[in-house]
């Protein structure tokens, strides 16, 4: 079970990186997003398809495996493919490889397609997916069940919607939740520490000017150490998310 | 008088551009001192001959000229040289130009030369300017002069430092002045109008933590509208700037 796979090298800039000079989770998504818009108008169902359509791609979950985040300068290699999808779902994998072909990142997804004119989901339109080769299945593919934080349990930062965080669909850019719930935790936990999964699911849209709470709740059990996240606005959750985290 | 001219080309990414799917200011600014970069490094002056000296630039003031920003998707050409140079002060000039050549963006900088023993600016080394060509002059060039904000006439938005404002050399990157000098506009200005100039100086670091203030003050002559900007934390001014626009 497996479609059409595209590949392209990236060279990370330093202004997609952090004080460590790594590449940082929302720039990750971004390279990773890019590298499937160029498959899609390779394929010619790019965005000017999708608009004939009156649809468009929004994503609703990520599952990310981080072995090792590429460094400022290093040149990555990015696969993709459309693995399959069923009645609402698509998933989508995507892999970054370092030049001596180690797996960095491993990311599996789900996207679904929303009509511009009801502002809902749709049922799966079938000729889209058909140039993928992409398998249609009947089930649903299984990920990791993400906890709900503990609001007695968590601490939690402000975040005030800026002008910059609106992207062209005139809402928060999904990228921007990483960095709230990120920043969210201590400047050392950070500094200590690495990512080593996500699992984010997406709910509500942000507009300009909302004031969003980052809530964070740390979990340790034994060696692990996990962080639970929600981002939200008033009692309407827009992501949520688990974090396993390594000792640096 | 001038230097050794670089170019390179450049597609730009949804990802670097706004709500109106232009290219932001930071972002501008981002891909055209990577370009200078790329120059360093195929001239051999680039930041490891830099790192052996001890020695680092930092940039303290910027002219841009904006004809027309960018969009999503198109491929721009980025030329720049390091024009000229004097005792202390080196003085490097970009230019951003679209597909069919005309030129959308025209940069003024200038930048010195830190000691990261010291941390204090040092006379400018000439045997790492030698490659440039760049023209040794004795007096200095001269920017606009930027006005001071009235803060008694100037509105505020305050700023906490995140964790992913902070870059490899731990304070603020200084792209990050752009985005809360404009979003301390309001939001109907910032979409019926585009900067048509910018002028700015930058002054004290900004660590992790500080809570900044960004203060703005609108200055309307005749048909010329301009905002006078100034972020600082306390007493300590970090960035003043002076931005002309023009209505859309």
């Amino acid at each position: 079970m497996s479609g059409k796979q595209y590949s392209e090298t990236y060279k990370i800039p330093y202004f997609e990186t952090d004080i460590k000079g790594e590449l940082t989770l929302a720039s990750l998504v971004n390279i990773l997003i890019l590298a499937s818009e160029h498959q899609l108008i390779n394929l010619n169902v790019g965005e000017a398809t999708m608009h004939s359509l009156n649809l468009g791609w929004v994503v609703t979950q990520y599952h990310l495996d981080i072995t090792r985040m590429p460094r400022v300068d290093e040149t990555v290699k990015i696969v993709t493919e459309a693995e399959s999808y069923n009645k609402y779902f698509c998933y989508r994998n995507f892999w970054l490889y370092d030049e001596a072909g180690n797996q960095c990142v491993a990311v599996q997804s789900i996207f679904v397609m929303m009509s511009y004119e009801t502002r809902k989901m749709v049922a799966v339109v079938p000729e889209i997916m058909a140039p993928f080769e992409s398998t249609e299945m009947k089930g649903s593919k299984r990920f990791p069940r993400i906890q709900k934080v503990d609001h007695a349990l968590a601490t939690s930062k402000a975040y005030r919607v800026r002008y910059f965080d609106i992207d062209g669909n005139q809402h928060v850019n999904n990228v921007h939740y990483f960095e709230w719930m990120l920043d969210a935790l201590d400047y050392d936990f950070l500094m200590d520490h690495r990512v080593a999964s996500v699992d984010i699911r997406y709910g509500h849209e942000i507009q300009y000017g909302q004031m969003t709470q980052s809530l964070v709740q740390q979990v340790t059990e034994e060696a692990a150490i996990t962080t639970r996240h929600k981002v939200a606005v008033d009692d309407l959750s827009a992501a949520e998310a688990m974090i396993t985290w390594q000792p640096r």
